[in-house]
């Protein structure tokens, strides 16, 4: 008889990275005294891998309305949204995202992954599903969740999708899937060019706009606002665990959309609801990204500045002001020893090896925020410029 | 060309339901005062629909905590576990529910159903994985998530599950999943009957005791305590959002298979952590689950009460000290107009039609919990007697 606990065995390498002391994964931070460092085993480091790009984790007035719901509220709402778990905080939530994405309707999940992965609902086993070939795990997992048939595209290649949208059945419903930014890399998604194929070919547009919201465009609604082309994206998702610090997910879009998912889409149905504090702090960050434009550009000035700086090293990194900074190594082994490198010099990265990335792509994720002073992005760059030497990347 | 959203159509009866002032979901809490009661537009109800059975979601060591942490670590850590977001407050937790449910390890999720879709990460494409009928719905997404064939044994019936078994390819691992107490039924799964036949057949049972710990067994380990079997059970899940008051899940098992979903289980790689006030809430309330049994025993006496005294009005009730009180009615809109009455007459309880549960087997759910006083327990029971009698149940 086969034990379906067999296959619960790391791959030796892990044991081989372990015993070389480059795992660089789980690695508990004790304390987050704010200001873009982080606590570890006793040692102060700059937090480079960080989502919590406009620092609002930390930020007083989203803490403190945390702080007072679960003191009004308690620490959860004791259910599903569907049946007894609804507050009226949530509704206000919905409520305030839709009028700031400018959007009919908005659903809040209790994850981001949830968010994406409720979309689950909207794909019929029929439909065609097209998707960038690094849009996010979640994404990918809704539609095996749906069991729909996931057609992916070259990286932000619309002839590619062109003539994916062609091969698809004249009878399927067609949905594409795009970032708006995306996680891995920072590149922005050619909407431009995706809107124009899905008005050819009557194709709807989701975009997740996980790391593009409260960091592009004027309004910092997104990626769609940056390119000017919101009317193109008809449903936009986003997780609260990036630009607004905390936790929970949101899909936006058309209220019949909307309305179909709150009752068909089983990772909202059958989920608890988001915890008071976690929504409390998504509405008082949802306030100061409205409020603080300074912010975004802030962090886009950090990004720069980094990224411009790791460019003239000579790390193959494309210059922008995206606060996802991808410093490609290659192989993973490499990448694991470069991580390592810079968390000895006290700064905390995220490696990326594949599934994350595609194989042979292993690189060292690079993120900026607002939190982050002068000084500590100085610590980041002159961290990379010893290591890569050292490595001899350089 | 079809439209993909042309699918988002809510049935008719949605809209008969809504004209007939009967829809039972989404109604929003504005206030949470304690002791069992929610202020819903105005009006103060009986809440008896929720999950949250100790009354820990407002109980002030909780909130303290959750307090405590969101000050100190902010309201999001910034990242997924696996990359930049694991804190020592994680590890702690995960530290004390191994200890507490004397399991191996323990993985902690950012949400019960995660926790039950990260075993997907143990289910391969050829496994035999074989559930009750009454399984929860993120069960069943973890086998859709991993590509994985779900065969369905009859609720509770052993001999069903042995030819299930006696089926199953026998180059196929068998992976048993159950929950320890249902969620629709309140009924107990018959775990000594699923032990034999998992050890006959080479089998490994998952139990998700979501519903059960906390409240079943004298250490409140649940189900599998509660039956003197818990080392037939090879993986246990729970969630924070029932007995522990906040939001949140966690696996407990071997340390091989939680190691390899560390790194393996999508929902658990791709997900944000689960946020520092809601972390410290399930750590504060373990301590409450641990150090007062009582509470324990006030549910169990409050759901004795209750379903003893619905059962001796006529409703078809299955006494007991389960804090799940199913209400059977049959036809989904009776069951909505049931709901309603209570409502009106001061409870808000939840309605159950399918998919939550098998068609024509529509039900009210009521809930009890350690919060409830006599009075509002009086309150539940005279506003079934009143309104079963309205309706003609009685």
């Amino acid at each position: 008889m086969v034990d379906v606990f067999a296959k619960c065995r790391l791959p030796e390498t892990y044991a081989i990275v372990r015993e070389l002391g480059v795992y660089p994964y789980y690695r508990a931070v004790d304390e987050r005294p704010g200001g873009g460092e982080v606590v570890i085993g006793g040692r102060t480091l700059v937090q480079a891998g960080s989502s919590d790009y406009l620092g609002l984790s930390g930020d007083e007035r989203v803490v403190e309305a945390a702080v007072a719901a679960a003191r009004r509220l308690g620490t959860g709402s004791g259910g599903s949204r569907l049946s007894n778990g609804s507050l009226a905080l949530h509704e206000e939530l919905e409520g305030r995202l839709a009028a700031f994405l400018r959007r009919p309707a908005v659903m809040v999940t209790s994850a981001g992954y949830l968010a994406n992965l409720a979309l689950a609902g909207l794909m019929g086993p029929r439909d065609a599903v097209i998707g960038d070939a690094l849009v996010h795990a979640c994404l990918i997992d809704a539609t095996r969740l749906a069991g729909a048939r996931l057609r992916r595209y070259r990286h932000n290649d619309p002839a590619h999708l062109e003539r994916l949208l062609e091969a698809a059945d004249p009878r399927a419903g067609r949905l594409i899937v795009t970032e708006g930014m995306f996680s891995t890399s920072g590149a922005l998604c050619d909407l431009p060019g995706i809107a124009k194929l899905a008005r050819a070919h009557g194709a709807r547009v989701v975009m997740d706009s996980a790391h593009d919201v409260g960091l592009l465009g004027a309004g910092g609604r997104g990626a769609a606002e940056h390119h000017g082309l919101e009317q193109a994206v008809d449903v936009q998702t986003l997780t609260f665990s990036k630009a607004f610090g905390t936790i929970g997910g949101a899909v936006a879009g058309p209220r019949d959309v909307i309305a179909y998912l709150r009752h068909y889409a089983r990772p909202m149905v059958f989920t608890a609801a988001l915890s008071p504090p976690c929504a409390a702090a998504a509405l008082a960050a949802l306030e100061v990204i409205t409020a603080e434009p300074e912010r975004r550009a802030r962090v886009r000035a950090a990004a720069a500045r980094v990224s411009g700086e790791l460019a003239a090293l000579g790390f193959g990194v494309l210059a922008g002001d995206r606060p996802v900074v991808a410093v490609p190594v290659g192989d993973d082994l490499l990448c694991f020893r470069l991580w390592r490198e810079l968390f000895e010099a006290g700064v905390f990265t995220t490696a990326m090896i594949p599934p994350g990335v595609p194989p042979g792509e292993a690189l060292i994720r690079v993120s900026v925020t607002a939190a982050h002073t002068g000084a500590q992005l100085d610590r980041i760059v002159e961290a990379f410029a010893v290591a890569g030497r050292r490595l001899g990347l350089l």
